[in-house]
């Protein structure tokens, strides 16, 4: 046989044993996907979300944690639940709110009236934008319920400040930035009296004195913090303002907020002990009208009536009338469909699309239309409170059918490419928005409220993945008592094939609503703190106790595997300051510290030190030990307390 | 053709299809798998974990949650987390410790020396028994920070029970439960004295003051609850107890507790400010013999003990004097290799396989031997406390090398077969406790604790899966700042396959120490409530506001989408108790509760009645509202608490 000849059988026997090889390789998979009831489309789901050992993920969400008022960072497309990261609530693990005086001074901040409030309902967190894209450094989260606005720092994945809205009793359309970051802003919801006293619920009262708002808090980025003193508040009339977004590119230095029970109904269901009662029901009063209002805000403007004093101060906020924001021609409203839930502006700025939660229809906007009749001064009416409002009709681009309950849209990379959900259709709907045209629906398990796309709400959405957030799972999982998980979905949207759901992720803890998905490499955390970034990090050798008076101050280390010093004693009634420095350099080796009675722990990661302070004021020996597993010695990593 | 012909002719046409199909279907994966990096061996181990929605997990793993003081819950093989039960750290996405009574209550329990603790260390896991197998009735978790333990109620995956040691001042061989569930053990840690008062830390105290022991709760099956007044205490020396285990079948009506630091070293490592300082460290001091001392003890005899009244009360907890043991032979001490760490009982009660951690060996007692040395009281010595001590060589069935840092071990369905986790090896060593022989060892990422297997801890283990609950997960996962998730791996354990890594899971919150895999369907969890099932429960039409003096008593329902009644108003001053009743009958149909300022919030499950009680101790207008998105309607769940 020639050379030649050779090598070409040579060759087809590769083949067919390479072919032989992946048959035989998909027979066994096969195998297992029998044994398993997993069919071949399962077997493509699990490909495509499947992350090895070691492997990366390629895209992180930041999660909202709803009533358990963390914030959950989760890794796509392995839906890996990364970290629940303490903002609101005390979390021991982090040592978040356990005497560790860099959390207990947040939780402090956080304080409404004097109370210590122990929880939040995290809805809507906000990566730092440049430009309109995300950035990497901050996220913001609010909390529903005592309305604040957290800010968490991406380089320690620790919330950095708490600030609190003193004229707000409840709050929604929060955190969401300007395109570079120059405001967070947060909507009312609940309307309710400014000041924090009691105002009878009537009509008259709550037309005239209760309020909605919307503050926008200034972030100083050179800080990493909210400005208290360069932020301020805009008047709202006591429509329950609801999603908010912040305009980008040609609708730059606007922002667009829905709100529901423009009927300004206050509600009386039931047997109650006031004059209201036995009304109709909330849900009945607040649908009647078949439109509400978008609040369209010239917040530039505002920053220049701000800047100019045109305001007045209310438990401290400085807040902006709605009468000299319709002065300035930048406070206006528009009407939108019926209970309207979405509101989202698209990557260029120029359209706005909203969904109304009692309409079928999505409703796109046209900025460059608005804008015209705003500059025009081209109104159809005003509402009660002098605000002008525009006509609807002269400003719609499209309106498309999509299904039952449409709440919220994220864009695609795709030119006109949308996904919006659909409550009660439980689906996610693929559609163009620019010619109007609803592409297809999947469904989804159950009940979806918010939905993602990787970086689907800035100026450059990657399009690839969808994320349902569903609020009912039901069935999905094991049952679990009658408390069940979430179910958050990865769907597939590769463009031009159709959607595929890939991967159903139970929620552990929490009730997330909105999330945002970044670029993982757009993250750079620290591993480790540096040596001497801490005022009182101390060198191994260079430990401690002193006392003066009765403040007593601990200067420990920690270290594989001791503290020093191990024993400790003090006096009842001593005011004690205890420093620890772990002086690991070895990234993932933190300490943790944990003391019997005193409700004390604290962790502390390698080359951080922290502070705990507390009073000594029970009697007794209390050991004291490392809560994290950090070596084979670890349970001999501990020490005695002592107070007599 | 002959028809024969024809129809061989056709299946081999079918056969050549199916196979050009499967390689095509191959050909895809594998198209797949490029892109993303994965192996073909990652393909199996996708097939093998990958869960589609609606597919429920054949085993529920449930998890210490470390310092995060709650209990996890997760589905094997899906890794997928399904809950985080509040345990001795509050959670308001549950309504634990949120102004809700029951959760109160539970806190309120766990108060030691009339102080709050809101945290808790969890750390091991046990599963109800009967006749040493999982019963899916409840679970019980420790806490060794403050010593407590708790009992969850698998129906309704909540924390019914907290009980705390009025004795100890830490703990760590906990929760373990007899075979029947007679009793949950609870065996203290770091010695100290059982009365709350200042003794000196001197050599002298203590021997003589400071003191380990073993608490026996007694558990009632009936009530599902702990009987502290059928409960008692071992007194045990100052040595560190550590992990315990129970007796089963020949060992049954006996427990097996490790020790560390029977040389008794006291510490004083570092610049302390008492006469203890610069000493060596405790890993040091307390590593210096070469065996320490597993506590046998007869829990059979020290109940007749207990029960004819041989106890001394120190806080109210009856405790059984060392010498009231060792007269009825009921307490004995074995020499084991240093610094042991793992102790566990074979399933079928003869063997106990311990492990030291400083030493590279596991060590296989034969009970039968220590039995019959007991039996005849053949002692080879006495400890300073009396306690007699066997001769370690005449109990030992083998002793095998396996690798650095052994600490625990699991059982297999296959005889002889056992799993222990190497701590400085980083991998799971597979060995033949009957034969005494190593048969092969697993890399692990990193530092592995404990290990699990499927119901691996009871008298029928079922081998297929492995865990390995890390202690480091350094680069395994997308960096979320200085303090990293924990790695538990799934390990397919196949009999007479090698072991195969199948899944990392990061933990997003706390470190999880033991956990216990059952298979989900002995569970059988509530899915809603019966209706009146609650003394407050109240049909719709029913709900009313009573005033009796300062009192204010609020009966309310829940149902989509409203409260009623909507309107509430009271007088500043007023102590309110407010029951609410969740009237839906459709599983996951959960409503919240959150009410601004007050820090009150609840979870409301269907056919379940909720009762806060709070103080009205601020005026204002403060909106409550459901916390659970329950329909296209949620955000109009609402209503006003208005106090003058």
């Amino acid at each position: 046989m020639s050379k030649r000849a050779t090598l070409k059988t040579f060759l087809s026997l590769i083949t067919v044993l390479s072919l032989f090889s992946t048959t035989l390789f998909a027979e066994s998979l096969k195998s297992i996907a029998k044994r398993r009831g997993l069919s071949d489309k399962d077997l493509i789901a699990a490909a495509k979300t499947y992350t090895p050992t070691g492997k990366k993920d390629e895209y992180l969400v930041f999660s909202s944690g709803g009533q358990s008022g963390h914030l959950i960072v989760y890794g796509v497309p392995s839906m890996r639940l990364l970290k629940y990261i303490a903002v609101f609530t005390p979390e021991p693990w982090q040592g978040y709110g356990y005497g560790e005086i860099e959390g207990m001074h947040r939780l402090k901040e956080g304080e409404i009236r004097g109370r210590k409030i122990t929880w939040g309902d995290t809805h809507h967190p906000a990566l730092s934008e440049t430009k309109g894209d995300y950035n990497g450094d901050y996220v913001f989260i609010n909390d529903k319920a005592n309305p604040r606005v957290a800010v968490i720092d991406l380089n320690t994945f620790e919330t950095v400040q708490i600030v609190k809205n003193p004229i707000f009793k409840s709050e929604h359309g929060s955190a969401v930035v300007t395109p570079n970051t120059e405001y967070v802003l947060e909507g009312a919801q609940y309307p309710a009296p400014y000041e924090n006293k009691y105002v009878a619920l009537t009509q008259e009262n709550f037309n005239k004195v209760y309020r909605g708002g919307m503050t926008y808090w200034k972030f100083d980025k050179k800080k990493g913090r909210i400005d208290l003193k360069r932020s301020f508040t805009v008047e709202l009339p006591p429509y329950m303002q609801d999603i908010t977004d912040a305009g980008k590119s040609i609708s730059y230095g606007w922002s667009f907020t829905n709100s529901v029970n423009t009927e300004r109904y206050i509600g009386g269901y039931g047997n109650g002990n006031t004059k209201l009662k036995n009304r109709l029901a909330n849900e009945a009063g607040m649908s009647e009208k078949d439109t509400d209002y978008m609040h369209i805000i010239n917040w530039k403007k505002a920053e220049e009536l701000f800047k100019k004093g045109k305001f007045k101060k209310t438990n401290g906020m400085p807040v902006i009338s709605m009468k000299d924001m319709v002065a300035a021609n930048a406070l206006v409203l528009l009407p939108e469909s019926k209970s309207p839930h979405g509101c989202s502006v698209s990557p260029d700025g120029r359209y706005i699309i909203v969904a109304g939660k009692l309409d079928t229809h999505a409703t796109v906007f046209d900025f460059k239309k608005i804008k015209a009749l705003i500059d025009a001064k081209n109104y159809a009416s005003k509402d009660a409170y002098g605000i002008p409002v525009l006509d609807m009709k002269k400003t719609i681009h499209k309106q498309v059918q999509l299904g039952l309950g449409p709440l919220h849209t994220q864009f695609d990379k795709e030119k006109g490419i949308v996904y919006t959900s659909l409550y009660v259709d439980s689906s996610v709907a693929r559609w163009n928005y620019l010619e109007g045209k609803l592409i297809e629906k999947l469904p989804i398990h159950y009940n979806i409220g918010h939905l993602i796309t990787a970086e689907g709400d800035t100026v450059n959405p990657d399009g690839k993945y969808l994320i349902a957030l569903n609020k009912l799972a039901i069935d999905r999982f094991n049952q679990v008592g009658p408390l069940h998980p979430q179910n958050h979905q990865l769907i597939d949207i590769t463009a031009k094939k159709p959607m595929q759901l890939l991967y159903d992720m139970p929620l552990p803890l929490g009730e997330p609503h909105y999330a945002q998905m970044i670029k993982a490499d757009k993250l750079h955390p620290k591993i480790r703190y540096k040596k001497k970034s801490f005022k009182h990090y101390v060198r191994p050798g260079q430990e401690k106790v002193e006392r003066s008076g009765k403040s007593v101050t601990i200067h420990s280390t920690a270290i594989r595997s001791h503290y020093s010093p191990e024993v400790i004693e003090v006096r009842k009634g001593d005011q004690i300051t205890w420093h620890i420095t772990n002086v690991e350099r070895a990234q993932d080796q933190v300490h943790g510290f944990g003391l019997d009675t005193y409700n004390i722990h604290g962790s502390i990661e390698p080359g951080e030190t922290v502070t705990f302070e507390f009073v000594a004021d029970k009697r007794g020996v209390f050991p004291f030990y490392c809560t994290e597993f950090c070596s084979a010695l670890h349970l001999e990593m501990t020490g005695y307390f002592l107070v007599k």
